[in-house]
Formats: structure tokens, C-alpha cells, sequence
């Protein structure tokens, strides 16, 4: 039999909160009878949508919380203030070990601030982070990290490539998963301070590092594991979300220009509509806070219900494969 | 009448070196008789291709130059010692004011060392920048700094903002250039120690400053400068490259997978391939070195003839518009 897992949804996160929020929640329970859902969140607006649909009873449980963190929001302080928001109510919930996972489609920083001050650091590991799925050309890459520690440390990097190694392994099912640093080049003597000597403690760490990557060659999925500080990171999967966006729009408008076009993008619908879903992020469910003490996960501000079902499933396997356990043991 | 240019050129740097430079030479000279050309390597095959062609003699010198460094090489030390190399020689008739210009396909840290020791820098300027123009969706916006500049400080980038407009509004003909400050978030207090305090000395200057540009907000096309250190710069070079390029095989893959796509692609030929082009960054010549006492250009270490003739003529525009000159006014 498999174990029943809890997972706490903010219900008032995010830009269609909380209608597809709630959508998402029943979504996944009517898929998988072994997840359990909190739903955090003003009672009142909650329970009025869960009369919209059928599901077992059973499976959901609403927590109130009146308050609501905005994305505006200077996130520490707002986390201390607001105690009766959902985002501070669901981390506590992961915390008293209420339940296993945490997911919110929040504030960024609340959520990083929140998920380090609330349910804690793993016992040695000295920062969270924040690791996205990013595509390439053979699948998907590990982006380590994209969170909140813009002026990092060589030791920081050292641990998202392992833990980011665990995570790859264990959910891609990949066997010593490829480790890259991201640089400015590919000798060992390139780049700035951080990775030259990020790069000399990686070579004594028991994971498969490869060495430098070089940004032109991570869209053709050469590593698996990409290492870097935050602030690269953040422009790298933002840069990947805008430019895939703004590359279709093109693409899309050089197809429109006459007559012959027109007719062979008509043909081309379909194929093209597969593309642009092989460039959405949105697609590979949301993003784990790896390092802490339980499991929270940041899903796109606009994730919509099926972008949430996803995530909830995907915390499901998060547990069911033990990655917090196995994070820990090598910490 | 127009002003007569000399341009040297490295015959011996890049992968296509020698035929394809020369070839992107003679090219320059037969579309504009106010260029003439030093073309600087081994003087037997150059003069042995020079044969192949039909030019004007006055228009070509040839300096010998029988080194070549290679882009492997630790480039401070490689222009050092190598006294008799393209590149030194082709930076040394800059310097002595034998050539308004020196254009090379070759190893981008040489050029950048050479540039700063060879030719020297405009008083005042503390770090010459490599300052690409990258696609986006209105146009291009001007990448400042790719260059070797990996540990910048604050002051850095502000004078790279300051040289970036004065390009930008000279070369594009743009009043006012946007600038923006390449960051993780728009506000004035997000980022690394490095942006934070480079935001609060951008507002001081008489710059259209319009703050922070998030990655995902560049293909858009919202600033016409980006302002970055030298790592993060190359990353967004580099990853423009090989997304652009990995996306449109990954088009094509998507494109061919039944008959009906077949049909489409083949009606849609003539626009991909205008789509293509408008992602291909050696479609806007070479990249200049700013802030140096002459002007140096970088072009992509796999230009052909048409990338080497863009790139002369470029910079037989830039003197015309006297950017250098300028740029020395303002520090």
C-alpha cells in the first residue's frame, strides 16, 4: 500500500488565486487517493468554491488564515508580521509536521525567507536554494540556484551541486547525473573569483562534475546539474522564459506575412503548438526549496490548475522517493 | 568628399582565416572607395590570395606578421611575447596612428588585452568594455560589458552606461537611449551589493537611467542599453547564441515529424529563413571595444567575408561619426 501524503496548498497565492488554486487541489486528489490536501486560506471564500465540485471529503481540510502576503512586500518583515497569513500558516503547518509539503504560487522571497526561518535549514547545509527545471534540446536541466542568495560563497555552490545531484538522480533517474558550473569559459582559470574557486573545491566532491559550462552550450543539455550564484541563475531562467516567449511572437509574425506562410502555418498548428510547450517551464510543475527541513515548493505566480495539480503530484513523488532523507544523510 | 579610413585587419585570426578575411576585405574596398585596407599576416599567403582577385593595389597594403596567436593561449602573456603576431602588429598601427582601426576574428582575450596595453585607454576610463548588440523584438539593444571585466566595480558600470548611450545614440541614431541596469528584480533594492550600488550612482547621471530590467524583459526590447558586469554579460551573449540556435533545430525537428508538417515547412522555408536571420548576432557586424585611444573590433571567431566586409564598413561609420572622439569629451 502507498503512504498517504499531506501536502498544504496557499489557496491566496499567486495571480489566480484562489479560484484555480482550489481547481488544482481537487484535480489531483480525484487522481491520486493518497494525497491529502490543506487548503490555507480566508474560510469563507474557500468553502464557497469547494461547493463547485465533487470530490471525497475526506481529502481536503481548510485552514483559516486571514491575511494575505503581497508580492510587493519586503518579504522578512512581512513574514514576521503577518502570522496569520496563509504562507506563514502553511510553512508552520510543514514545520509541527502537520504536513509534508508546502506549496504556494507567492511571493518569491516571502516563501524563501519563510521556508528558511519557519521550517529550517537541514543540519549543515548553509543555504537553501532554489532549483528549476529549465528545458533543452535532450530534456530538462537542474538550474541550482535561482533563489535569494545573490552574493554567494564557493562553499553555497558546493552544496546545490549536491544536493542538486541527489534531487536530479532521484527524480530524473539518472544515474550520476552531469555537474557543470556555469562560466565564462571552459578552462579551469576562467571567470571570476566565485567559481574559480567554486571550481577547485568541486573537483574533491563525490558527484560527477565535468568541469565549466559555457552559456551557449546549456540549451544543448551538455550537464545535467547546472551550479551557479542566484543572480545568475535568476537571469538565466528568466532570460529563457522571455526569450522563448518573445521568440515565438516572432516566429508567429514572420509566419504571417503572406499567403504562402499563412497556409503553411495553418498546416503547421499542431507541431508548433508541441514547440512552444517544450519552451514552457510551467510544464515541468514547480520549483522545490532544496535544503530544508521539509518540503516547500514555489510554483509560477501564474500557474493555473493544471500547473498546481502537477506540482501536487510531484510532491508526492518528492516523498515518496525520500529526497529530504537522502539530502540529509550526505549533509 | 569623404574622409579616406584605414582599417588593419588580422588576415590570421578566426576560424576562417586566411581566405574568408581576405575575401571579407577586398569585398569592403570594392563597395567603398574611401576604405583602405593593411592587412597584417604572413605576407606569401596573403599575397597568394591577394591574386584571386580584382581591387584596386592602392586600396591594399600587406604588413608582415609571422606569429599568429592562438585562442588558447594566456593572452597577457601572448602579447607579450609574441612581438611578431597579427594581432600585436595590427594593435601597434592603431597605436602609432598608422590605421584608424583594427578588426580581428581572433582569441577575444587577446584582443582585450592587447587593446587596454597596446593601444591604451581614453583618460578617464577606468575599463575598456566589449559591447555587442543583441536581437530583440523592436530591434537591438547594446550589451555592455562581454568583456574581461568578470569582477567589476561599481564605477565600472556606470561609465559603461555613459559609453553605451553615447554609441547607441551615434550608431542607431536613437535621441536619449534607454539605459537599464540588468537585475533579479525591477525595484531600486533588489540584486547583489554590485547593482545596488551601481543603481544609486546611475540616477546621478545625466543618462535616460530607467532602473532595473529584468532577463525576462530584454527580448522585449525595453532598453536600448543593458548594463552588466562582464560574467553576466557573457552568459546573456552566449546563452542568445545557443538558444537561438538550439531552438530553431529543435523547430526544425518539430516541423518534420509527419507529412502534413512537411508541407507547411516547405511553404514556410522563405520566412524561417528570414527568422534565422534576425536571431543571428553576426548579422550586425563586429563588436567594438569602448573606451579605448582607437578603435578595436572583435568580430565572431567564425566570420566569413560578409561578417569581415560588415564589420569594416561599420567601422568606417563609427570614425565618420567620430564616436571615439565623443566618448573622450565626456570623460
Amino acid at each position: 500500500m502507498q503512504e498517504m501524503i499531506t501536502v498544504a496548498v496557499d489557496a491566496m497565492g499567486g495571480d489566480n488565486a484562489p479560484n484555480e488554486i482550489i481547481k488544482g487541489c481537487i484535480q489531483s486528489i480525484n487522481e491520486d487517493s493518497n494525497i491529502k490536501i490543506c487548503l490555507v486560506g480566508n474560510n469563507i471564500i474557500i468553502n464557497e468554491q469547494l461547493t463547485k465540485y465533487t470530490y471525497n471529503k475526506e481529502q481536503v481540510e481548510v485552514v483559516d488564515a486571514k491575511e494575505i502576503i503581497e508580492t510587493c512586500e519586503p518579504p522578512v518583515m512581512a513574514i514576521r508580521r503577518k502570522k496569520d497569513s496563509s504562507l506563514v500558516k502553511g510553512l508552520n503547518l510543514v514545520k509541527e509536521k502537520k504536513a509534508d509539503a508546502f506549496v504556494s504560487a507567492g511571493s518569491t522571497g516571502a516563501i524563501l525567507a519563510g521556508g528558511t526561518f519557519i521550517v529550517g535549514r537541514v543540519k549543515g547545509v548553509e543555504r537553501p536554494a532554489l532549483a528549476p527545471l529549465i528545458p533543452n534540446k535532450k530534456g530538462v536541466s537542474l538550474l541550482i540556484d535561482c533563489g535569494a542568495n545573490v552574493d554567494s560563497k564557493p562553499s553555497y555552490l558546493v552544496q546545490y551541486a549536491k544536493m542538486g545531484s541527489i534531487y536530479y538522480e532521484n527524480v530524473l533517474g539518472v544515474k550520476n547525473p552531469k555537474v557543470a558550473l556555469i562560466n565564462i569559459g571552459e578552462e579551469e582559470s576562467k571567470g571570476n573569483n566565485l567559481v574559480k574557486e567554486t571550481y577547485a573545491l568541486l573537483k574533491d566532491e563525490d558527484i560527477n562534475f565535468i568541469g565549466n559550462i559555457e552559456a551557449r552550450d546549456i540549451p544543448e543539455g551538455k550537464a545535467d546539474i547546472l551550479v551557479c550564484d542566484a543572480f545568475v541563475g535568476n537571469i538565466i531562467l528568466k532570460y529563457t522564459e522571455g526569450f522563448g516567449l518573445t521568440l515565438f511572437s516572432m516566429l508567429k509574425q514572420a509566419l504571417m506575412q503572406d499567403v504562402r506562410s499563412k497556409i503553411g502555418t495553418l498546416l503547421l498548428k499542431p507541431a508548433l503548438k508541441n514547440f512552444k510547450k517544450s519552451l514552457d517551464y510551467a510544464e515541468y510543475g514547480g520549483v522545490p526549496l532544496l535544503g530544508l527541513e521539509g518540503l516547500v515548493v514555489k510554483t509560477h505566480g501564474s500557474a493555473d490548475a493544471k500547473a498546481i495539480k502537477n506540482t501536487i503530484i510531484q510532491c508526492k513523488k518528492y516523498s515518496d522517493l525520500k529526497i529530504n532523507e537522502k539530502i540529509k544523510h550526505n549533509f
